[in-house]
Parts: C-alpha cells; structure tokens; sequence
C-alpha cells in the first residue's frame, strides 16, 4: 500500500504523534488475534454490527482499539458507516471512589433494564489498566450474570499509553454499540487523572456513586465533579449504614440544591440505594428516565450531544496543533527554557509565549 | 520605524490577530491622551512607578492597556523591567451577582487596610464594559472613601474585544501595581462569561460574595465557582437579614465540608457581614492572613503562582496556534462545514479534526 491509501483521512506525521504504538505492549501480544480479526472487509464488519452479531462487535472494538496503520484504516470507515445507526441510546456514565461498588451496581441496574427489554453495553475508561496490567473496571468476574446475559455487552477499557487515546477509542466503541442496537451505554471510570472529565464529555447523564462515611464522602474524588453530577448515589445504604446513608442523602440533597441550576435545567438528586441487596435500583432508572424526558423535551439532551462533539473536534484540533507545535525540531528545548524563565520571574507568560510563536513561524517559513 | 523595531517580541502578523483595533471605538477617543501619555521611555515609568508615583502607575496602566503597535512595544519593555519588583502582594479576587455589595465591601476592607498601613490597588475584569459604556466594576463613585485616600488607587475595567485581551491587560497592570508597593491587590468581576475563572487563575485568594435568600443565593452564578471559592462571604447580613444570612452561613459550611479538600489542604468558610454597617470586615481580613500564612508555610502560595504562570504560557500559545489556524486562507470555511458535517452525523468528530490537520499541513507546506 503507498502512503496516501495507508492513511486516507490522516497524515501519516500527524497519526504517528498520537498512538506512540512502541509504548503499548498489550498489542504486540494480540498482533496476531488481532490481524486475523481484520478479515473482515467494512462492509461485513457493518453487516454483523447492525444485525446485532455480538462477535463481530467484539471484533470491530478490538479492530477500533488497535494502533496499526492498517486497522487505523479500516476503523475509521467501518465508524464512519455506523454512524447514521448509531445515537439511539442513553449514555451513562458512572463514577466513584475505589470501593464505591459501581461494578456491583451496574450489574443490578443492568440486569433491571435487560428484563425490562433493553440492550446493555458497559465500557469502561481506566488509563492506568496499563499499570495494573487489566483493568478492574468493566471486569466481567465482578459483573458474573451480566457477563452471561444474551442482551448485555461487556467490554473492559483500552489499554492505552494516553487519555485522549483512550477516550477516543471508548467514543467509538459506543457508536458501534449503538450501531448494534444497545440502547443503554454504561461507561465506567475512577478518579484517575482527568478521566471523569473525559466521560462526563461523553454521555448523556452523568452519576456519581458515593458510600456513606462521616460527611467525608468525597474524599478522594476531585474537585468540580461534585457539581459535574447529574445525580449521587449513596451506595451500600445496607445494615448499620443506613442511617449515616439516609444522613449522607440529606446532606448531599442540600448541598445540590444551594448549586446553581445546570444549564439543562435539570436539578441534580442525592438518593440512596444498596446495589449488593437489590434496594432502591429501580428508582434509579426511573430517576435517569425522567431526566432524559425533561432534557429532550426541552431541547437540551441533544444539544448537549452536538456541543459535546463540536468542542471534541475544537480539542482534537488544538492538540494536534500543540503536537505539530512542539514536534518542530528545535521547539521543546525552547518550551522547556520559556518555563525555566518564567518560574525565575524574568519573562511574563504572555512575552514567552509569543517570543515561541515567532520563533515556530520563523522555522516552519524557510 | 521598521518591522522589527515596531514589534521586537511580537511577530506583526501575531500581533494584528490579537487585539483588532478597529473594534475598539474608546481609543479612538482617548488617542491623543495616549500619545501623550507615551512621551516617557520605559526607565522614567519604572523609575516613577519604583518610587511609588501614582500619575505615573496611572499613565503606565493606560500605556499597557492601549492596542496602538508602539505603545505595546513600550509596555512590553516596562513591564519586563517591573518583573523584579513585582510578587510582593497578596492578590485577592472577589466575584458575585451585581447587587452583592462587591463594591461597598471592597471599600470596607480597602479603609480597613490602608489604616494598617497596608498600599491597597483594587482592579476589575468587566468584558461587557464596551456594551454598558462603561463598567460599573472598579467604580469610584462606589468607593467614594477609597477613591481619595492616598493608599489607594482605583482602576475601573480595560473595555477591549476581548476576554483574553483583557485578562491579559490587567494580569500586566497588577504587575505594575505591586512595582508601585501596592501589597494587597483587589481583582473584582461579575459572572459575565468565563471571566471568573480568569481572575481566579491570577489571584491567591478567591472570594466569592453572595446574598441571603431563600437557598438560591447561588443563582446566577455559573456552575463550577462555588469549588473555585477559598472562602464564601454572604453579605447584606443586616436588619430583617440577619437570620437568613446565618442560615445561608450554616447551609455553605456544610455543603463546603462536604466538598473533596483543595490542593492547597485549606477547607472553604462560609462567612456572615455587613460591608454598609462595617459589620465582620476584620474577620475577613484576618482569614485571608490565615490563608496566605497556610499556603506559605507548606509552599502552596508559591506553586500556584508558578503553575499559573506557566499554565498561562500554555494557554496563549494554544490560542495562538489556533489562530493561525484560523487565519490560514480558507481553513474558516472548512472549520465551518467540519462543524455542520459534524451536527448531521457524517463525520465523527476525531476525523473531521483530522482531515482539518491534513488540510492545514498541505497549505502551509507548499
């Protein structure tokens, strides 16, 4: 293949930048599972995903996960032909503290809505499951009868040298979902880095799972995402905890109602449940169902989706432009010196980055 | 003068991008005044603005704050030479509704302090001052006490297009001020835009004032700055007020405490005052203390400035790599239509990014 058909829609500079393949061993081990998985020609790929074949899904995700030009590809038209199938669903996306038992409630919620006739997907967004060599999130051992439910898809994260690598990958992978007619999408995350910023940029409605302790609840969970939720849930509201859960509800009640409304409207609820019993899951769904009448009534569920895919594009751009930026032979020395000369007071911000600018203008015009 | 000597530290085609002087009908009106007001070089400011001189602070602010190419040449020049005498203040942002008392309270703690001895420089961020015609942020006539008394100096809003352009104008005259002596430096706004989080990403303390009311004391307010906030102040506490201010009191320390602890380790107050009775103002006045001596003891005080700065630095480069982006002929189109191809589902938001790269690339390459 020459340069132009390995890489229609991307320069090959701009796409060597973002995958750094020589960082992500998992791959190396699935290179031959995954070559053989590309058997499959977009078109087929589409065929199975949208006749709702779960092993083609399955493949098509791992042919989306993986960094090889070839599959880059193949990926991007087999996305590309899903999206007119894809959007009909809710997107969840469910964070918490380790320990909050968000694997526990996922599998009781998603057992209520596989009985109710629903799809299920879970996906998760872990980026350190490189470090803990697998993720525990989106782990089918904690979620045993989903994982064998005929009408839930469980996926555990990407491994990924990056964020962005992996958020992108997990976007996708809920187009494909779609596509294949699972109509809830879970994503799962903890407080790893910025990953709750990156799922709450993805989904529909966004829950954060907390258990009841002495007004410490959030302990560990970042600033900002407390007024990121769209709902909290007070988890393992069961045995001598129920009345500090029942305390915790009040608290968190009051505190969301002094926040300033959100701009959909929307006031976001405190309530609790104990996801290990069975308790309180189906007012969760009833709690998610009101929101997503309220917010497509009022024009804002899909606005909410059209400004997040907007703002990704802008973001995308902006990175690749900091990449083609400090990629520029000379320009991370000069960025490194620019910040040495700032923290010793002898530039403003303003003058080291425009002194850079024109330093990048000069190189990049001869 | 020659291209170079006009902008030594700004490419010229940079530069036009930044501050589209066409758009900014005052400096029409004030031109002659500002070409006045250039007739100092840089040594004389620094020497007046070192030695404390009030008209000259005044002149080199407004030296600062003009678009003209050789006055922002001269201020590029000052203002580095005021880097080494900058720093040695405590920099404190107040944001709240208009109606909050911003004003009437920045004069309470402004007599307070200059009876301590205390230079005291108070600065606003106020972006629609072009449309009000004029900001009623930083205005003296709301400070009548403080506009005459010798340790102080007020400065009302830069009007300019833009917040980043006046972020920027008033992040350089804070600099100039603290060369001045001016040790504790008042940086006020309302909710307009994203003009809180500017000013809290160049103050050490950000005080956020609020009203009693019946529980939506944070109404208009945009979500996210009650995590932002050292410390809540609910103001107006007087009269028939007292009792919901003790209670707005009551229901913000509780939802701060339930909040994830600050990096800093500083837990958020809520606090009770009546700026017009000059009731709690001491109070305030010693929790910033408490504050600056916490921060300055565990070394947090210094990093956040450093981090600040450099995140600074990070940001206009972004925005400017952005800009030639934009500027590149015909890439506004295309932006254009990657956006609508985007909101009709044709293209993921990852791909539209891309191909706008690759378009980018091929342009500028030839």
């Amino acid at each position: 293949m020459d340069e132009d058909e390995k890489n229609p829609g991307f320069g090959l500079k701009v796409n060597a930048g973002i995958e750094q393949p020589s960082q992500i061993n998992p791959d190396a081990i699935d290179k031959i599972k995954r070559r053989k998985a590309v058997n499959l020609h977009s078109d087929e790929y589409l065929k199975g995903i949208v006749s709702g074949d779960r092993t083609i899904l399955a493949r098509a995700i791992t042919l989306v996960e993986s960094s090889l030009d070839d599959h880059r590809k193949s990926a991007g038209q087999l996305i590309e032909k899903c999206i007119p199938y894809s959007g009909k669903s809710i997107r969840i996306g469910i964070t918490g503290v380790p320990g909050a038992g968000k694997s526990t409630l996922i599998e009781a919620l998603g057992k209520l809505l596989t009985l109710k006739g629903h799809k299920v997907a879970v996906l998760a967004i872990d980026p350190s499951s490189e470090i803990s060599k697998g993720s525990i999130l989106g782990d089918k051992t904690r979620m045993e009868e989903l994982a064998v439910d005929r009408n839930a898809f469980i996926r555990p994260s990407p491994s990924a040298g990056t964020l962005g690598g992996v958020a992108r990958k997990t976007r996708e992978s809920v187009l494909l979902c779609e596509a294949a007619g699972f109509d809830v999408i879970f994503i799962e995350t903890v407080g790893v880095g910025q990953s709750e910023t990156a799922v709450h940029s993805m989904v529909d409605f966004f829950l954060l799972v907390l258990i009841p302790g002495g007004g410490d609840e959030l302990q560990g969970i970042k600033r900002g995402i407390m007024e990121m939720a769209d709902a909290i849930l007070i988890n393992k509201a069961e045995g001598e905890n129920i009345h500090r859960a029942n305390e915790a509800k009040q608290n968190y009640t009051n505190a969301l109602h002094l926040m300033p409304p959100s701009h959909s409207g929307w006031i976001p609820l405190a309530t609790t449940c104990s996801a290990l019993q069975n308790q309180g899951i189906p007012e969760i769904w009833d709690m998610i169902l009101k929101y997503s009448a309220f917010t497509k009534a009022n024009g804002y569920f899909d606005r909410r989706r059209e400004e997040q895919d907007v703002k990704r594009m802008r973001k995308t751009l902006q990175e690749e432009l900091s990449r083609l930026f400090e990629q520029t032979e000379g320009m991370a020395e000069l960025i490194r010196q620019a910040e040495t000369d700032i923290q010793h007071k002898r530039v403003t911000s303003y003058s080291a980055a425009y002194n850079l600018i024109n330093e990048f203008i000069m190189r990049t015009s001869k």
